[in-house]
């Protein structure tokens, strides 16, 4: 399905649903904010069954499988499929019974946050998810420790309730990490590092925002998703994008002039 | 335009091109092997303008931003947009000309392997490309060995020419990989060393394949785009995906029970 809304997806995925005897829908692996099932429906001119957490991982699937055991079957995902080990596990299972698969791919919120932050994908190390505070976890400190200390950008995605009712702001997660520092004091996210703030990636309204956390801290940006890049050394090419697309300090591109 | 040929954009793309005064397109920062510009422009209704490398890197996309200044003007390139480092440059100029600029996103070959070679996401480390022999550089070795030793995965796109007439294929690269382990002979590309090759992501017939480097050296993997995946540490579930979907050796399921 891509990114944001029903407009998301690829031509070929249309198309592939067009020719289909079912149609599934999952929702709950990512968040599109602008999805409406019904204009959805109207726009294929055809139905479409919902498939909850529950169906996919407790009940393994079986309503997609016996579909496509029966008939040309979609399941259609939000993002770029495959990215979310639950469809893995379900293209496995259909392997196994002989049911042939293919994939369409779509807009992955990866690479969106990647384009849209200017900096060059080939310098992002391991990407990390920031858990709520319910599940505190210091692996995000530590993959974006490891991460600088190799020169390497970190993407950090911020969690979601299954229900998508509840997700990680980026004021949560800097709080969250900003702790985590306090109590080791190893100068990774420090309130003057510049981070990069990004939401509503494949939207028509992103907010890109690079400053220093004690300035990013103030702001509101506004609507999900919502996620964190901490840039580890920077090309000249990347400070000039950060502040020319992100509004980073004029600091940063003499910073970078340096080095 | 996302991937493969002209239905890899998405039905927003599509939008924008329609309500677009000027329409422009590259092809050279990667491969959509099964695109038509006629049969684009007919999906469209309108005409397309192709953008060579020279009038963007040379002449600094002046016809684009010329256009912009005029009225609605719409890039289009393979991929997720600002991938490239020359579609940031591009949107800093937009940007310093006062121009305003959104992006549309779309299937990126990044997450579109490595969806489809089962492996998980966070796990893989920073991506390299591997050039052609002429440009011959150890650099591919060295993050494959320094993602190995932090148990992560590496993904390795291979070079391809502006024209895209020549592409370096899954078996030049192991070659060129294995000509440094000989000299090196720090045992990170092995013969027996399990790595992934795929081919043609995000067509209706991409090939899919794990094995030892000895045996994926014997395979022809046909058209491209080619790229390569060097596993580090697998879960269970990720050597059952590379049994069930890439045809790995039964060995490898075995071998990570144990781990």
């Amino acid at each position: 399905l891509g990114l944001h809304d029903e407009k998301g997806i690829s031509l070929q995925g249309v198309e592939e649903c067009k020719g289909a005897d079912s149609i599934f829908l999952e929702l709950y692996t990512n968040m599109l904010p602008g999805f409406s099932a019904k204009r959805f429906e109207k726009l294929l001119g055809k139905k479409v069954q919902f498939i909850s957490r529950n169906d996919l991982e407790e009940e393994d699937g079986v309503v997609v499988l016996s579909a496509a055991e029966k008939g040309k079957t979609v399941f259609l995902v939000p993002g770029d499929p495959l990215i979310a080990t639950t469809h893995v596990t379900l293209r496995i299972a259909a392997k196994k019974r002989g049911i042939e698969t293919r994939v369409v791919h779509g807009a992955s919120i990866i690479s969106a946050v990647i384009g849209l932050s200017g900096l060059q994908n080939y310098k992002f190390g391991k990407t990390v998810t920031i858990p709520f505070p319910e599940n505190f976890s210091e692996t995000p400190y530590n993959v974006i420790k490891q991460n600088k200390l190799l020169g390497l950008h970190t993407l950090c995605l911020l969690d979601l309730t299954v229900d998508r009712e509840r997700f990680l702001t980026i004021n949560e997660a800097l709080t969250l990490l900003s702790k985590t520092e306090r109590r080791r004091k190893e100068k990774i996210v420090t309130p003057t590092a510049i981070v990069l703030g990004v939401a509503r990636a494949g939207s028509k309204n992103p907010t890109v925002k690079a400053a220093c956390i004690k300035e990013l801290l103030k702001l509101d940006f506004g609507g999900p998703p919502q996620s964190l890049i901490f840039p580890g050394e920077l090309h000249f090419m990347e400070a000039e994008a950060l502040v020319a697309l992100a509004g980073a300090p004029e600091a940063l591109r003499r910073a970078t002039d340096e080095y």
